[in-house]
C-alpha cells in the first residue's frame, strides 16, 4: 500500500492512536471511537489482548484486526478496530496501576512515531498517560510534548489546545510554578512565537493569524509594580515582531485576555504558561478540546484529559475529547495538502 | 436619619460607592447605576464637579444632590445621584491621568470606609482605580483588597470573584509570580480557609460550604514530580479541615477546577493565584462578575475591570458590572441579616 495515499484529498488520512496508560481510560476510548465513522482511518498502536478485554468488559462487539503497520489498514473492513500488537509486560487490569507496563506505554509511542516518520501514518494521535508512575518506574518524563522533542530532537516543541476556534498555546509547559517565571526569557518566547506563526499557516491555513500574548504577572505587571518580566521580556518580544509585520498584541493581564471577546479577536491567545492558560480553556471547553503539539515533523494531538482511572472499564467514560482530537488531526492533515498545493 | 433603618429587610440598604480612578470609566458607570434602580440606596463619594462634568459629557440628565455623609439620603428624590463631596486637586480629564489626583482616590476611599465603620452605610462598593498613578505619586498601593485590610487592620483579607454561583478565592492576590509559590504557606493557606467558611456561612447564607482546593503547580503537582507544595502546604491542609468535618476537596489540578460540572459541584473554587483562579472565572463570566472582599467588618465589592481609561466619558463603558457589584453588596446586607435574626 503506497504511503501517498493520503496525499489525495478524497482518501482518509492515517492516524496512528496510542491508547496511553493501559489501566485507564484510553483503551476504552480507542474502542468507542473506532465504533463510528470520524473521518480518518485509525490504527492503534497497542496490546491486542488488552483492546480484546476492554471490549468484552465494556460490552462492544468490534473485531481485533491485527495489522503489522500503518500502512496495512483495510479499507473494506467494518466494525473492526485495527492495533498493530505491542505487547505489556505483564496483563493490565482497569483502574490498577502498575509500573512495569511503564515502558509498554513509550513502546506504543515510539513505534507510532516511527510510523509517522516513515510516512506510512498522516498523524499521531496520543491518549492520555499517566505521568507519575512512568516516573516511578525510573524513566523520567514529564509530558508528552516534552518526550515527543526529544526523541524527535526539536529543540521547541510548542503545546497549544484547541476548542472550535479558541487556541491556547503555552511557552512554558510542565514546570513547577516556581521556575515558571525564569523560564520564560527571550530566546524562549521567540522561537516559541517563531513555531506558532509557522504552524498556524502551515498546518492551520491561517494566513495572517492574529495573536495575543499574555503578561507573565498579574495585570501584566501593571506598569513593573508587580514585576519586571514583561518590560524586560514580553514586550520587546512582541514589539519586534509588530515591526516586522506581525499581528500580534500584548503583554495584555491574562485575567482579561481569554473573554469571549478576546477569543473571537484573535486566532491564539499566548499563555505563559500551564495553568494561566488550560484553567481558562478548560473552564470554556472541556471536553471537547484537543492538545496540539506545533513544531514537530508531524501532526501530533492529544486528549484535553487524564487517565482516569476509576472510570477504566465502566462504560462512564465520554470520547468526546479522543475523538475531537482524531477529527483534528485529520483536518489539519488535509489543511496543510490544501496549503502545499497552494 | 437613624442609622438602623438598613437592619428592616423592606428597607433597601445604604452603599457607599466610590467611583475610583477620576480619568477612567468610574465616574461614568456611577451615573449609569444611579440612573436606574437596583434595590439599594447609592452614596457616591466623589467630586461633585467631576460628577456633573462627567453627566454633561454623556449626556445624562441627573442632577447631583451633595449629602454630607451616606445617613443624608432622600428617598424622596428620584432621578438624582447623591454625592458626598471630596474634592480632586486638580480638574480630571476623562482618559488623562495626573498623579496629583492620586491622593483624592484614596481620600474618597477612606471616608466611604468610615461611613461604614460608622454604620452610616451598609457596605462598600469600589469602582476601578489605576494602581500606577498612585504608585507613581509616592503610595505604594498594590490593590484595593490590601488597602482596605491595611487600614482595618485584618490580617488576612480574602480577594473572591463571583459571577452568579460561579465563585473563586485567591490565597495569594497582586504578587509578581516568580513570589507566588513561597507566599503559599500553611498559615495563610489556613487563614484564608478560616475567613472563606466563616463569611460564606454569615456573608452569603451557606450553610455547609462545599470547597474545592486547587493546587499550587501544574496537574496539582503529578504526585512530587511536578512541585512540592501540594504535599508539603495544601493537602495537610485540606485533610485537617476534612477531618474537621468541613466539606472539602483538593489539591486537585487547576486546569480542571473549572469546569462546568465543578462550578456546580462548588459553592467556591480556591484559587492559589491571581491569574490561575482570574482567568477562568472571566473567561465565563466577564462583564457581569463582581469583586468581594471577605474578612472585613463589612461588606465590600467592586467591579472586576480596569480603568479603561479609552472609553471614559465617550458612552461606550457597560456598567454590568458595577450595577452587579451594587446588587450583590445589597443582597449580602440582607443575608447577613437575615442570618443573624434565626
Amino acid at each position: 500500500m503506497s504511503n501517498t495515499a493520503s496525499t489525495n484529498k478524497f482518501t482518509p488520512p492515517r492516524i496512528a492512536l496510542t491508547p496511553g496508560e493501559p489501566a485507564g481510560i484510553g483503551p476504552d476510548l480507542a474502542l468507542l471511537c473506532a465504533s463510528k465513522p470520524n473521518g480518518a482511518r485509525t490504527i492503534c498502536f497497542a496490546d491486542p489482548e488488552l483492546i480484546r478485554n476492554r471490549a468484552g468488559q465494556l460490552g462492544l462487539d468490534i473485531e481485533i484486526v491485527e495489522v503489522s503497520g500503518a500502512g496495512e489498514y483495510d479499507d473494506t473492513a467494518s466494525g473492526v478496530i485495527h492495533v498493530v500488537p505491542i505487547g505489556t509486560a505483564v496483563p493490565s487490569r482497569p483502574g490498577q496501576l502498575d509500573a512495569r507496563n511503564a515502558r509498554y506505554v513509550l513502546n506504543c509511542l515510539d513505534a507510532a512515531m516511527d510510523s509517522c516518520l516513515a510516512g506510512s501514518a498522516d498523524a499521531l494521535v496520543t491518549g492520555p498517560v499517566q505521568k507519575s508512575i512512568i516516573n516511578e518506574a525510573g524513566i523520567p518524563f514529564s509530558g508528552h510534548t516534552e518526550y515527543l522533542a526529544e526523541r524527535l530532537g526539536v529543540p521547541v516543541p510548542v503545546m497549544m489546545l484547541v476548542a472550535g476556534t479558541f487556541r491556547v498555546a503555552l511557552v512554558t509547559t510542565h514546570l513547577p510554578l516556581r521556575k515558571v517565571a525564569t523560564a520564560v526569557t527571550k530566546p524562549r518566547l521567540n522561537a516559541v512565537l517563531d513555531v506558532l506563526e509557522h504552524d498556524l499557516k502551515r498546518r492551520f491555513g491561517i494566513a495572517e493569524p492574529r495573536l495575543c500574548v499574555c503578561g507573565l504577572n498579574p495585570h501584566a505587571g501593571e506598569d513593573g509594580y508587580l514585576g519586571t518580566e514583561e518590560a524586560e521580556v514580553i514586550r520587546p518580544a512582541v514589539q519586534a515582531r509588530r515591526e516586522q509585520g506581525w499581528s500580534i498584541t500584548g503583554p495584555v493581564p491574562a485575567d482579561t485576555a481569554f473573554t469571549a471577546s478576546n477569543r473571537a479577536d484573535f486566532d491564539t491567545i499566548v499563555a505563559m504558561y500551564h495553568d494561566q492558560g488550560l484553567t481558562a480553556l478548560k473552564a470554556v471547553g472541556f471536553g471537547d478540546a484537543v492538545n496540539v503539539t506545533l513544531g514537530l515533523p508531524f501532526i501530533r494531538t492529544s486528549v484535553d484529559h487524564g487517565t482516569a482511572l476509576a472510570l477504566a472499564g465502566t462504560g462512564k467514560a465520554h470520547a468526546g475529547s479522543l475523538c475531537a482530537a482524531i477529527e483534528l488531526a485529520a483536518t489539519l492533515t488535509r489543511t496543510r495538502i490544501y496549503d502545499a498545493c497552494t
